[in-house]
């Protein structure tokens, strides 16, 4: 039995328990086609790390950089977005850079900025592009002056091309737990894994009072392990939305927007929240569930003229990415995207997305291939079907935040569902070439080297066989 | 037939045209329990009055404020925002006003904004709110200085109550063709409607190169034998958006929101194009298609909390505006308003609200009350259904614009569909008391003082009888 509690130490906190705690193994059963796992990790408290856990340590030195983090800087991966937060004072905007760690030949000038959030003030959060960068080539970069440099490094991948082979990392809603360690620290041991597609809500301040937006410093902490050394590609959640006019906070994103820039007007976007990119042989969408995105809107426009610019004979594997999914059969934000499903699965469809991940939902969910686009009010066809040119729908809001898991499901197990499970964890997306990719969901209890789901893609475009 | 053809002497606009010019007489068939009125205007290019039509003409005098508009200033109507541009200078931005004409003893002070739109520079625009009004009162007000003044007049609603007498107009998508001209002119003749529910779509100026806003100033001008002298409420369409990249403007509802103020912050928005109002027995919501409506949104959040608010006790009439209607039968924007009906329609139902007018498609609609709400993806529960509770929803887009008349139907009647008729035109919604409203629709052929359809409302929670 699921229940809400408040968290015995913040009360304005809440967690998720299980009454019955014991931890039962894992036990497949099926159920109309689909497979609901009945594995159940033992469900505790999901309580943030605390503020002095090793993982949100600042960096020793004087105005060290911290909360490092990068991101794809143009459309087609030849340039990087470098940010990063300076506490003691605004210090150099920097970043030296090169092909060879001792020699960091090259220089690119960026920015900084502060804001204002109620009564919490941020450091100095810096943002410099470096462009025309070769490909398939690592570059380090160093930050910070004086006495007190930092050096990372990261890898850009291979000029677009339909077989260039490229990974991805998938995680969303992974907040600061000990469960977002395990998630973070699994998906980190696979070092196939060249850059993370994520599926919306950060760090999960706003559960705090007044959004406590010291959170926000501990997440760009925690992440940055990763995040320093390839690109998160992100899209947004409602988590980032940060909207409090209980205490005069009305400017959606202003947390995010200031930390965790995009490179939106690459793909003609003219908001941040919303854009494209190119990257190996995909080309990757990011929606905005919380933006408006009704048909004449910017965001409706954009997307609209993006799906027409796609070419699949450069980039065979068409990814969508947002926060609230569209198929999800847990009783827990149910056809919370069905205000955006109605509007584009068509789009999907006449387009032949490959797959859609989500995150929001705190589970795991696998779709078969199927499409509800057919209805029109009168003619009452309104079932979701089985169709090879729809995409897979992915759940993968199970990063483990502060509000724990979801095991509550709909049942029976609805047609449309394939694989679900409550447990938290990541996914890879392992693009082999222009028609086939392998993707594996990993559960935290298991580490990274287990895969409890599995499938064998076949691209939409070149390669659309029956796969699901 | 209807065909859309270019603008002989505007290449960049066109219009409908039914090929078939020969006038019909007026002939009511049955169908489906509807009624599609076989009405048929003689349809012809719908083409913007010129530049010089005396309904555009600049008042005389230097400086002469000009575009005077009134609206409603708080949340229960004893405050009224005056806005008025001028073109010489910036000019006073004093409202003086008073019960007497002759003795305007009380004064305001407003504030003056310019905007530039590409390569338009607007006049000096002034906004100014006018507090603590005597209910039921008529108040004069004057705007100028020096040799040129202007005076104009306004009536205060009553304080809220429920059996408070209230007549409205409905106009949607008025634009400014001799159409609209004669959309408006009906209008006035109605001597008891006191205030405008306006359901979007005001100037089409998006419709000229460059968004041409000299076509905003002309609308201001022409709308001003209204909208000085009662509260035109408005609620926003897509021709609002005014977003263009391609010639660098991004931010959507520039002109708009300049132009043409909200009270917002009464009702506890955050954002100029929702909000909400009281006036007399009526609570009127204002919707905003085009902004952003997922759950967690601000919007979301507000509507919420909104229909909370309301208590029938005081205001007994619950009416919704906005602008892309939920329940449409024409071949034009079918179902554009499908991804809100999904999400607020339980709403609609669950707080009983008394009628939805919509504009957009530009003909005329009104349905029966029905719902279609128990939809959970997996039940094919998704045809409407006769619901007591539900609103009638009534499609007012008819006002007479640019873009011209529609008359393509979905064939046969859907079921939800009570009566429509292809024609332009504007309605009255005149409530009596806390039970019953008599509500008319006038197309423009017949002038004010005919009815083309009518219907008698029953108040969803003082007498919820089966009217529709």
């Amino acid at each position: 039995m699921l229940t809400r509690r408040a968290h015995p130490s913040s009360p304005h906190l809440s967690f998720f328990v299980i009454e019955n705690r014991e931890q039962r193994k894992t036990e497949i059963i099926e159920c109309n086609a689909g497979i609901t796992s009945t594995y159940r990790r033992g469900l505790y408290a999901s309580v943030d790390m605390p503020l002095d856990a090793d993982v949100f340590q600042v960096p020793s030195g004087y105005n060290a950089p911290q909360q490092v983090h990068i991101t794809q800087g143009d459309y087609d991966g030849a340039a990087v977005i470098v940010s990063w937060v300076t506490a003691d004072e605004p210090g150099s905007n920097t970043v030296k850079y090169g092909k060879s760690k001792n020699n960091l030949e090259l220089s690119a000038e960026g920015h900084v900025r502060q804001y204002k959030y109620y009564n919490y003030t941020s450091g100095y959060i810096h943002h410099c592009v470096l462009k025309n960068l070769e490909p398939d080539s690592t570059y380090y970069y160093a930050l910070g002056e004086n006495c007190t440099v930092r050096v990372f490094s990261f890898k850009t991948p291979p000029v677009p091309g339909p077989d260039v082979p490229y990974t991805f990392g998938l995680i969303g809603d992974l907040g600061q737990t000990s469960d977002s360690n395990i998630t973070l620290t699994h998906y980190k041991a696979n070092k196939d894994a060249a850059a993370i597609l994520y599926t919306g809500d950060f760090s999960y301040a706003d559960d705090y009072p007044n959004h406590d937006n010291v959170r926000w410093d501990t997440w760009g902490r925690f992440i940055e392990s990763s995040a320093a050394y390839q690109p998160w590609i992100w899209s947004v959640g409602n988590h980032e939305l940060d909207y409090a006019p209980e205490i005069g906070e009305t400017t959606p994103y202003k947390p995010m927007l200031n930390r965790y820039p995009t490179p939106y007007k690459a793909s003609g976007s003219t908001e941040p929240q919303y854009y494209a990119v190119r990257r190996g042989s995909a080309h990757i969408i990011a929606f905005a569930s919380y933006s408006a995105y009704a048909q004449y809107t910017p965001q409706y426009q954009w997307l609209q003229a993006e799906l027409q610019k796609v070419d699949r004979k450069v980039t065979p594997w068409l990814i969508v990415i947002m926060h609230a999914p569209w198929y999800n059969s847990y009783n827990y934000h149910y056809m919370d995207g069905e205000t955006q499903r109605v509007l584009f699965e068509a789009w999907m469809v006449q387009y032949k997305v490959d797959v859609v991940f989500s995150g929001h939902v705190h589970a795991y969910e696998r779709t078969h291939r199927i499409s509800n686009i057919d209805y029109n009010i009168t003619n009452a066809k309104c079932s979701p079907v089985s169709n090879n040119n729809a995409p897979v729908y992915i759940t993968i809001g199970d990063g483990g935040n502060i509000e724990g898991i979801i095991t509550n499901m709909t049942e029976p197990q609805p047609s449309y569902s394939a694989f679900r499970e409550g447990s938290f964890g990541h996914a890879i997306f392992d693009i082999k070439n222009r028609t086939h990719a392998y993707y594996t969901w990993h559960r935290n209890q298991d580490g990274n080297a287990v895969a409890a789901d599995s499938m064998w893609f076949t691209n939409r475009y070149f390669n659309p066989t029956n796969d699901s």
